[in-house]
């Protein structure tokens, strides 16, 4: 006897939403294409493609729904990522994070034998050795992303004498195609202020501008400069410097982006498709329930996560456990009962997704279908 | 074609430790079967016996080594985690936080069917009545334990008259049975200063020990008085209000008992098992790398990962994102090079380890198995 077996759900079923296994992911999808649809609308302006960074959502079926929606491609944050959504017939993929082990370097070899327009950042003299090493003895091509820092710290070469210097390395490798370059200032994504944003973004801009230009200088053809992010994606659109944008939490949304939301006001087009649903389990303090939701189903590195019920207004929610939030109600709000089912924006959606195998997909009060987070997880 | 394939894994060839994908955990077996015949041994010594909480670990192999060690049974704290231990053959079973939507008390119903010997906490008197309307229906007995709050915050009766009460309510249900006490100082585990730690601990036992007594006067037989943890095992063993201690974290340990251990001295038992490897993807800054581990990969609630290797001396971690984090070098440490392994103490094992499906078992530098954290999701 199975006893840990799927959940049987009556798919299309008034109220079915509330009749699932909690904590589960919600994906209104609804709101969900209208967030596709702000984003396509916004590029469209702009003359900028999209190549969406599947990070934030970890699936397939939305990769293929931002595809349909005028995408050129799709980012992935992992050669994990981009193995999957390769498998699931996706084209146009960078993968947006150096590849450096000799064993995963072997497997993108064979990700690039499958899709040859497949694209990989790099950085460093020793990774191209390495990666033009492995393309040689695989008899094909890599496209190769000079990725440059944009003083987060993370990736990417510190200086346009550095940027050039490996862009040409790139060409001297017969095994390897200059493709352009890569420059995500993932610190500017967040900063509240529109103004003040748009101001380093600018800067920033100017930064990357400037290397395409020397580059080109140098004789070479970046093809494509691609960054970006969801909060950027105004600035960044309406400026020359990429001919791409990697926006990846705009489909989601989150308690992170809800403050530059919220900052914002009515012109911001992308609002919260991604909730987790959570059930009372304990009743007994009077002020708060105890909910089933801890940090084993919702992201903790963001702001707390937002309940969302007109009959709790004013409730906050915190972290009490794995396994357990805590939510304080205000004086004039009657608590919930045990059982009963509370909706969360969550902190922060890549890493909440990444904590969960599906999504529950829902209209209204109704559940739709359940979605595999299909590149969740690591080999 | 399919890409997204395991990876082939030379198990128990020599470095092949350091031949996995990254980021990856690493379970180092000696030291886990130090950890468990360290907690068989102290609890020995006290007499009382241990049921081990499975949800630090979620993996079926490791609770069934624990119960080769002498435990009496697992605790659980979800209905999901229950389910795939009893698939697995695993017995006495405690569920220790409420199952409260009607959904999930039909699913318990088939786990009491399949598994008499399981038992549930609860804390509600409508928690109750919905646990006995169910268990009526299946024409079967669900084992209670009523859930005393010891300060915590989170799920509990909060006075010893509430107690007594839900006792009384257990034992008025002919489908329900009375099995005992749980009763969870979670806020117990992490204070630092042993003496302050095991202070509080014994003024929470003593509570436990007046409730356990007067359920007791009051006619009913608290057979099972459960709680405590890796913190308090040792006050909690020595005392003589529970019958089982609860320890969850003690075959793994991370950074946040890593505190503890390091206020305790020599006397401490437990040393991490657990550990992250990561993979230098980006060097170009002075005096930092970038791995490729970071907030989906590592849990971020709790102190900074720790690394550990011997030519890192004074190395710090700090989380960059997603998949990265940044190392800090001090002046005298040779930056390690793009590509090279670096093993990291977690902040905090039980969401770490939910972010993940297998461990990479080691010995020395081999691979020597591969395990499933098959109680890792929800369905």
């Amino acid at each position: 006897m199975t006893l840990a077996q799927p959940w049987h759900h009556e798919i299309g079923a008034a109220g079915s939403r509330y009749r699932i296994n909690t904590p589960a992911l919600i994906l209104d999808l609804d709101q969900l294409e209208r967030n596709l649809a702000a984003m396509a609308t916004a590029m469209d302006s702009t003359g900028k493609m999209l190549r969406p960074h599947i990070k934030s959502h970890k699936c397939s079926r939305i990769a293929k729904l931002q595809i349909d929606h005028g995408a050129a491609g799709i980012c992935c944050a992992t050669l994990d990522e981009a193995e999957v959504m390769a498998d699931h017939g996706l084209s146009g993929i960078l993968i947006t994070s150096p590849v450096t082990t000799s064993e995963k370097i072997a497997r993108l070899t064979a990700l690039v034998a499958h899709a040859a327009d497949t694209a990989v950042v790099a950085d460093h003299p020793q990774n191209l050795s390495d990666l033009a090493d492995a393309a040689e003895r695989a008899r094909l091509v890599i496209n190769i992303l000079v990725d440059v820092e944009l003083g987060f710290g993370r990736t990417g070469v510190t200086t346009p004498d550095a940027a050039i210097a490996l862009a040409r390395a790139v060409q001297a490798k017969p095994a390897l195609s200059f493709a352009g370059l890569q420059a995500y200032g993932g610190h500017l994504q967040h900063i509240l202020s529109a103004s003040e944003r748009a101001a380093v973004t600018c800067q920033a801009g100017a930064y990357i501008g400037k290397i395409r230009d020397e580059v080109r200088k140098a004789g070479l053809s970046p093809t494509i400069v691609t960054g970006g992010g969801t909060g950027t994606h105004a600035v960044d659109g309406a400026g020359d410097w990429f001919t791409e944008i990697q926006a990846g939490s705009y489909p989601l949304m989150d308690a992170d982006y809800g403050a530059v939301a919220y900052r914002e006001g009515e012109g911001w087009p992308f609002h919260p498709a991604l909730f987790v649903q959570a059930a009372v389990v304990s009743a007994n303090i009077p002020g708060t329930v105890t909910v089933d939701s801890g940090t084993k189903a919702i992201a903790t590195n963001g702001p707390a996560p937002q309940i969302v019920s007109d009959d709790l207004t004013g409730a906050t929610f915190e972290f009490t456990g794995d396994e357990h939030g805590r939510i304080r109600l205000p004086p004039t709000v009657q608590a919930p009962k045990i059982g009963q089912r509370i909706e969360l924006i969550v902190s922060h959606c890549d890493p909440t997704v990444a904590m969960h195998d599906t999504y529950h997909c829902i209209r209204g009060d109704r559940l739709v279908d359940i979605w595999s987070i299909d590149a969740r997880g690591r080999r």
